[in-house]
């Protein structure tokens, strides 16, 4: 997929319709990934995000440990592996290979992109302190990246229970929210 | 449009999808609502949700006081309703009547439920540690109201500029995740 850089002040687009994400960690050198859908945005420039990882997850203690994940914005056609990775844990298999997902290098964090994607997030942990008692990451978006030819993804947002609703059409108002 | 109670277990399951909300407080038995996108789920059961609201909307001062609130999901054919919410204050207009919104008395709250929204949920601020730094409240869903003719909800996704994605189709997955 073609990449180019979005501005930061944009990311919000991204993640305020709520679609599922994967995120991405690494432990020396090697990259791990889940699905998540509980997130939000907490302010718009720089992006601040907040997640919640379950401490059951592999992912929670990766990103404990080294403060920093990409956030990947997948779309339809890539929903089996979605929930593929939704449903294993990244302490028996490695996902990227099970899932045929091209790891590709982040400019300024050491997790990688996810290249099926159509956009990445480069995040840093900016406050852990809801950690222990919600599971709470606040993230900084410090580098993101979308693909230029998608005009409108067909973002995934989960219903719970292994149904999922797909991005539908778009309508314009007048808004002069943000 | 009809209602039914719906279990606090399957809170998530609305909010999740990322759905524009309506967040509805009272100040003196008066009701106030605004457009909000900002929240994510933090727990399942009891349902526990975060949401930040900018401390420069008039909501942000009547939820920090009363502690309480009703979100609100709208669907598609309130769309021009919604987004009018967002580009109004309360401090200047009645927002119940300027967008012909009928109230209906809540369960366990001062807030009333919006009968046009096929779902109610009657929050509680359960902790206020973070409004201060990231306008973040941290509700508890003390009861659920839905309407249970409405199977395929069109909600509706902030997408920023006044662009709104609609609920599209839905697939099933054979989902492990909750």
């Amino acid at each position: 997929m073609q990449r180019r850089t979005l501005a930061l002040s944009r990311v919000y687009r991204l993640l305020e319709p709520g679609p599922v994400v994967l995120v991405t960690t690494c432990r020396k050198g090697t990259p791990n990934l889940m699905t998540m859908s509980w997130h939000t945005m907490i302010d718009f420039d720089p992006p601040i995000v907040g997640c919640v990882i379950s401490n059951r997850n592999y992912t929670f203690g990766l990103l404990k440990a080294a403060g920093e994940c990409v956030i990947s914005i997948p779309t339809a056609r890539l929903a089996a592996e979605v929930v593929g990775c939704g449903n294993t844990s990244g302490r028996r298999v490695d996902k990227f290979a099970l899932f045929g997902l091209t790891s590709t290098a982040a400019a300024r964090v050491a997790p990688p992109l996810i290249a099926e994607c159509w956009a990445n997030l480069e995040c840093v942990v900016v406050d852990s302190r809801m950690v222990t008692k919600y599971n709470l990451f606040i993230l900084e978006v410090v580098k993101a990246w979308i693909d230029p030819t998608i005009k409108t993804p067909k973002t995934i947002h989960h219903l719970g229970e292994g149904t999922f609703m797909i991005a539908g059409r778009t309508i314009k108002l007048a808004s002069r929210m943000k």
